[in-house]
């Protein structure tokens, strides 16, 4: 059962208020941001990413969108075709049409790019209110509406085009998958950069950090969502934050609850964006490379909370 | 009323069967063949387009999607915030989180990408019976499913990163917006292209073809769907079949019922997309470029008739 | 645009707390009911109320639900038929299934019947915190869920067979409608009972006072949802609460905001229910009677503020 | 997977036309009645119907409609609450109002009320033409719509208040629940109805007869959808319509594939409608009745195939 409970005693009392806070305004992008690390990708960010792009070969990692994929929760995806054809015969030709109808948290459903909008923490505030607060400070009361978010929505997120650090885990450790409930250290990412030929220096600001847990092997089995795949712990979200992406991504979360303190720490409170459930059956062959062409863009459904997409990476 | 009628009397007889008939086999693409125009895109195809780029500027050619856009005929958009926060706090940090539910013809309301499950024709085949017969030959009986096609799907559309020719026949014809009902020829192509400094010979098979009626200065005004906008005649479609493109883009439709002939030659014979209702907002600025990289990739929405998206020109 | 502001200036302050506050617990049905003006309807209650009953003649007082129906605000109805049919042959017989897919503020369009949980207040509390209260002094935190009201979901309302009244205030007034904006007075109503040889003693705790505006006239045009149907005064709610009905029913809502005096005082603080947008098109024919059996039951649908359904009348 | 296959040498072969075929136009109701069994419900029978209340008590026979409740197939059922409140508050008292989202087969899942539309057969015609054809000969093309049936919708079925017969066959066979894969016989019918102190000469035209399968039992379980409960074999088909019932029920569908006969010759065949997955706890209790006022009205919906209710029983 979900309900919201006030519960004010154990609220963290801070001196937070609508304009400045732990976590805002955002040192890098201003009070009014609403696009968090989609901001570093400028012309030269671009330009940069595409010096990597050497085959024009196109590399799938994410997954087709069906009904009865695996879904946490109660969020659901249906799709209809009404009647077939939709459309009667037209014309001398008699041509007709298809429309499908698709009903779903269309933005929180299989390969999931989540928005500004999706993370928020229950604060209260130096006037003594108590309010939902979300990426650089913006409150329940500027962005609660039933029919979309009034701020933060995921149109803000400009197009991603940058160069992705692929870091896999799943190969550093010899194994198909990471064991569940396995805690990522920093350790395990600098040894997997290393096995990679790769130093953490080859990381620039804006990159996109891409964390294969091998979870995306159990796709389409409902162990997707039910089991506790690996997480990055304390440490890793510090170093992530510390490296400045625009953006990461995994074939899982790389969370857990209830903390959820990727959520809590990268896009709450740093506007890095995190893109779930990827899949890196592509990214399997033998001339394997680790920094590439990577390439997201949300779609701008306006007020949502995150969005579908369809990541690529070009060699 | 949108009802399904046959009429033997009046559907023309050809000699088609499940094998062979008037636009199939393709031959570009041979006959299992379900990805269509999206063939073009070879690695090659690829870095020949990302060679246009020179500044990685970044244009949005595509609306937004928002409750209350402009539709046609039944079709609807809606999307909800459940409860706000959807999810009740959690953890230390007590963080809570957001979904939006989406219910919607997805793929063919606002910026939209007609897949090869959209189109089809009422056929005769030589077997007397009569079905409905959509790209490559494929059949209703093939395809059709209440939960989504099960052939022609947009899914089996591949990633789209090509060389774009935009035609702006609005700034050839020296108006905001050409008129309604206008018929667009072949000349009117040309000269536009002259216009621009370019010669048909740059247009390269798997190019897209984009042009702008200035029509997308109506949205999301009504009459972006209630007007009519200016189309394609014959003569312009023959041609732009001829050029090969992997499909077709404008800020209309770039068709006219009820014979629908882009639709009907372009998409279903042809297998070259047609995105609709993009916006070229951001190609009126004084540093105009004409041919330039362009990137578009349906969702892979299994079963669905089209797919919204986020279409991007980099300069 | 719909937001949530909170204004604590402008709240006002009451002693209330979960257990007590100016409308709660609830005088008649006690502090833990859920089921407001529906428990009037006893075994006696329903055995008078068919009494009424002289030829089994039966008259339909709602409209049908369909697409295109006027709604308020951002309310939607769509109805779809997964593909024709649904579900392919079956059998020697080759029984073939339709199904429809409905997507829609399902308990609040069209005849809809507002359940306990649809109304509530943003108070004050005595601890000094602010939340919405609902019938019966439930607040959200007890009701609060994205996928359904935990309290007060309409599935909670008993079965209505009773005696209805109907006030036809359009007959009274010599009207085909009632003017837009106009207040409906006590004077109206007594002498509109008059005009149909009534008595208020007529009327018993329990029964269903229905008052026709000749509103119902308008459906389905636009008007009926963007007009300003005659409404409700101060004077005649406390009228009503005064009857004890078990709830209420008009061709319009009875009600006007931005007070919304019906759904607050009426529904929310004494929990009888309001029935809007009736068809009283039946009840203008010659043999008229003004006292008779009533029958509507909301549907159970678990956690709905509202909900559809088909008042019926039997003479 | 779900596809629609013609296949011609093995649909047998009538002489039907749209005005003649072997089941119309409907004997009792005639060649355009939409209504079926629910004709048999005028003035008489309702006021026979009410003559058997005794004492005004009600009793539920349906289910509620939830979140998880077992659904065949692909069927679904989801419910929102868009934010809380969904409407802001407004005037002196700040009112707020919710309102809820309801997406799902609503005529087909939980209690379901199966309608006119809902069941056909593939038929070849004189004219050598297939189609499929629905009660009293309605055929495809003149219903068929992708936003509703445009003939024989649920909204044509009138309100239901009859005398119900309960046939308790699990009682009877002195189970809680009748085996599954059980054919129900007309012995155990017959012999029913003796243990309750009845003769089929009870039963009149226009009666309600239902069935206790103590299926219920099982009910939210997925073995509800998932087991294979008892049916009626073609021996009870042919008493039911013999019987002329309005409607039959159970409390499971009295069904079986791939034959579905009872939809094929209860519903399709003779327009009595079937109500299904209903709900006997509430006649478990000691002063049981077997002949009683039944109440099922479906919504209103226009052109749906089905609707959901709430099945009354009052002693």
């Amino acid at each position: 059962m979900l309900f919201f409970a006030v519960s004010a005693s154990i609220v963290p009392v801070y001196s937070q208020t609508q304009s400045e806070g732990p976590w805002w305004p955002n040192k890098l992008w201003g009070a009014s941001d609403q696009s968090g690390g989609s901001n570093w990708i400028t012309p030269e960010k671009v330009l940069k990413a595409f010096s990597l792009v050497k085959t024009g070969k196109i590399f799938e990692l994410g997954h087709p969108y069906e009904r009865g994929m695996p879904m946490p929760g109660q969020r659901s995806y249906n799709i209809f075709i009404p009647s077939f054809p939709t459309y009667a015969p037209s014309g001398k030709d008699k041509v007709v049409f298809n429309d499908e109808y698709v009903t779903a948290e269309i933005g929180q459903v299989g390969t999931q790019f989540d928005g500004p909008g999706h993370v928020g923490r229950l604060m209260r505030m130096k006037d003594g209110t108590t309010t939902n607060v979300f990426y650089n400070g913006f409150t329940e009361d500027k962005m609660r509406d039933p029919y979309g978010l009034q701020k933060l929505g995921v149109e803000n997120v400009k197009p991603i085009i940058t160069a992705a650090i692929l870091i896999d885990l799943a190969a550093y450790k010899g194994v198909n998958t990471l064991p569940e409930n396995y805690e990522i250290t920093l350790a395990d990412v600098r040894n997997a950069l290393a096995r990679q030929g790769m130093k953490e220096s080859d990381i620039e600001p804006g990159d996109a950090l891409l964390f294969n847990l091998g979870w995306w092997r159990f796709w389409p089995d409902k162990k997707t969502v039910e089991g506790k795949p690996a997480y990055g712990g304390r440490e890793l979200i510090d170093w992530i934050i510390s490296m400045k992406p625009c953006m990461i991504g995994s074939d899982a979360s790389l969370d857990a609850g209830p903390e959820y303190m990727v959520h809590d720490k990268v896009i709450l409170e740093n506007g890095i964006f995190n893109l779930e459930f990827m899949n890196f059956e592509s990214m399997q062959s033998g001339n394997q490379q680790y920094k590439f062409l990577f390439m997201f863009s949300p779609l701008r459904l306006k007020g949502a909370t995150g969005s579908p997409g369809r990541p690529l990476a070009v060699f």
